[in-house]
């Protein structure tokens, strides 16, 4: 790195130092979260010092008890000794459907709803169908920045990818720039995450219309991540059944895959839950490609019977019962998710102040016109240093983050914050480590 | 299908055959556990009569309460807001290192114990690595006969396989029957299951020398299924720490997978949780061909880290704690889950004699010299019909079973007998639809 660190820094020195080298600045720069974590977990063991924890993108509110209640008594009706469905138990598959309309305002039979262990495990299920129903078409488009783990998984499973960083196209300039990348013929399937990780754009209707056209006229089916579901907090998508609704491409096409994850929305990461929605053509509809590797020529059921039930089985029993509750509370009003989650714009709102207070900027800042949401996530950066510079210095000023670089970004300066696990207490912590290294580093 | 059924069945003639061709009696052949289950479950509807059901390999006794309650107390302790370790939180990774030593007699790290979706999800990370580590060994060797989703699973992942029924192939003869098949050196990873489903036979300790040795010689990965743990009733490998141990090819050689599932020793099935164990030397070596897929080439890290992580991120962490405290009271020996499924075997004896009793064969009866033991499973025909023949008139007379030609058996004319969710109360009943099925097919 070529920035000088000076030694009085809030967290110690010599303790940084050591614990970056023997895990390896390399793995800062890649954005390894999970490495990253391990070297601020042992810096804090090592000094005493709390950071401020802003790599990891995992929940920092309680789960639902409706959703431990109802685990906890499907364990004791013995659910555990009974194989689950793997298509999913009927309420749940029921009470997707409901949420599906009540949220999303779209109608989607229980047939085509189905658990996955995680959104995670819903996106390699969609991906391997996807990347398969169709010889010529053997590659993933990302439209970046987007969650790093998606491009090794379609890595590992053997597909090609391609992406591009969507800053640059934003609006009616998206057209040019997919319709480029879809021309050859070559691209499965369409994924992005919309709240998206890890800057929190959220692509406008206009975005998700040309994105479905072209889509359509290229025979591409488009995988949605709606990891963070509802939390674009400008509008107000919490109440079941009334306008304003979660946006989504099906809205604006037949052939996608929607990913809803039980972690980010409704804190349920520990149980790997996820919802998986196919649109009604991809149950009907025939590729004989499939038969390469499936005995089922339909999308949706070489996605459910095949991909999903060979390597999981389904999901857990009682995990599936607990997140029926949940999304049944949901549905029916008595569970406001959304209210719970909205903490976290609250805390972005704040914290990104506190960033622009002391000669930070905001990379990726507008939707459109719009100023972007506050939620989960924010990315800013500081003028003259690079975003894994950023990172690795800011960990000596007890401030952990992630470098944009590792997401697709082409803003190679920015770095990622998520708010989740830091604590309202921590802000004038935060407010007085940012004044000193703005103090240090405004002369670069 | 040939055979005349008579009119005057102890299950309605009409009914049965109504479902059977709504269903298409090919499934039967097929031996597709699911779509028999609702034939069967249609007929028995419609019927009011109870069938002896013994085509679904799935536990007959209720899950452990150890289990039940360590998993509603970790939901207590909001674990499930919180991701799980993809490598297994330390108290299970810790027991099942126990559990191999006092249970296995090996000596492994809990750092090569890993928590698994389900045995399935463990079988899907084993042939995922194994299958790519070196680039010309692209194929499994399946030692049939064998449970037909791992043929599928292998299929579907886009690996070549091979197969041999083994039955004609037992002690000395396996040698060269199994040296002839490793020759060609595009064997990545023998499998099999032991005790084995369909047929209930053990492998002796001659055997899995023989298949040790020459995996040795041909760099072959020997991934072995331990779904049955323990559940070889001819001997007790009921007490920790206390020989005889049940067998494995960890005794034998160094470049092993196994897999053991919580679903029928410990009756968890529901919750979809299996143990994946990784000898050291694949925690070791580098495969640079893994590099074509993970950033990783040491084995146990594309495996772990890559292929799980990227698929599941992990098995529910209530599910852990759950599972943790079943192995430690197993280990403790507080838990004796042997003695708990030993009804298994004891219904076998019964059922036995009750269908030799009335004309039929047991197929694969000897280990060796020794008579196989009685366990989950056993294997039957009736002179003159093939299997799925037999499994198809057995509906008539309110017997459900699965042909053996679906598992890779050459004995077509054998069918599997599941006893799990047969009650000793129906022992009666099967004694006399099987006299009347006896008196009606004998002359055949």
């Amino acid at each position: 790195m070529e920035q000088e660190i000076r030694k009085d820094t809030p967290i110690k020195f010599e303790i940084v130092k050591k614990y970056v080298e023997i895990y390896n600045p390399r793995n800062i720069s890649l954005g390894n979260t999970r490495i990253i974590s391990k070297i601020v977990d042992n810096i804090e063991n090592d000094t005493g010092e709390k950071f401020i924890r802003m790599e990891m993108g995992v929940p920092g509110i309680n789960p639902s008890e409706i959703g431990i209640n109802a685990e906890i008594n499907a364990l004791k009706n013995n659910v555990a000794g009974i194989y689950p469905p793997v298509d999913g138990i009927p309420p749940l598959k029921n009470e997707i459907s409901r949420f599906a309309k009540l949220f999303l305002n779209v109608d989607i039979s229980p047939d085509n709803c189905v658990p996955t262990v995680g959104s995670l495990n819903g996106s390699y299920a969609a991906f391997m169908v996807t990347g398969r129903r169709n010889k010529e078409k053997n590659t993933i488009l990302f439209i970046d920045p987007g969650f790093p783990v998606h491009k090794k998984l379609v890595h590992m499973l053997g597909f090609r990818q391609e992406s591009f960083d969507v800053n640059n196209y934003r609006g009616i300039k998206l057209k040019e720039k997919l319709a480029e990348k879809l021309k050859n013929g070559n691209i499965a399937a369409i994924l992005y995450s919309n709240p998206n990780n890890p800057t929190w754009i959220c692509f406008t209707e206009e975005e998700l219309k040309i994105i479905a056209d072209l889509a359509k006229e290229h025979d591409v089916i488009v995988i949605e991540d709606l990891a963070y579901f509802a939390m674009d907090f400008r509008k107000d998508y919490s109440h079941p059944g009334i306008p304003p609704f979660q946006p989504t491409i099906a809205n604006y096409m037949d052939e996608y895959i929607l990913l809803i994850s039980g972690s980010k929305s409704f804190s349920y990461a520990g149980q790997r839950i996820g919802i998986l929605i196919l649109s009604e053509k991809l149950t009907k509809t025939k590729f004989p490609d499939l038969l390469r590797f499936y005995s089922n020529d339909i999308l949706s059921n070489a996605l459910i019977y095949e991909t999903i039930f060979l390597t999981t089985a389904g999901v857990p029993h009682s995990i599936q019962y607990g997140f029926a509750d949940i999304l049944k509370a949901a549905n029916d009003g008595d569970y406001a998710f959304v209210d719970d989650v909205r903490i976290y714009g609250e805390k972005a709102k704040i914290m990104k102040k506190i960033f622009t207070d002391n000669g930070f900027k905001i990379v990726y800042d507008l939707d459109g016109n719009e100023p972007i949401a506050d939620g989960f996530y924010f990315t800013v950066s500081f003028p003259g240093l690079q975003g894994d510079e950023l990172s690795e210095i800011l960990l000596y000023y007890g401030i952990s983050s992630i470098p944009l670089s590792s997401t697709g970004s082409l803003h190679t300066e920015g770095i990622r914050a998520c708010v989740s696990l830091v604590r309202k207490e921590q802000f004038p912590l935060l407010e007085k480590r940012l004044n000193l290294f703005s103090e240090h580093f405004t002369h670069v």
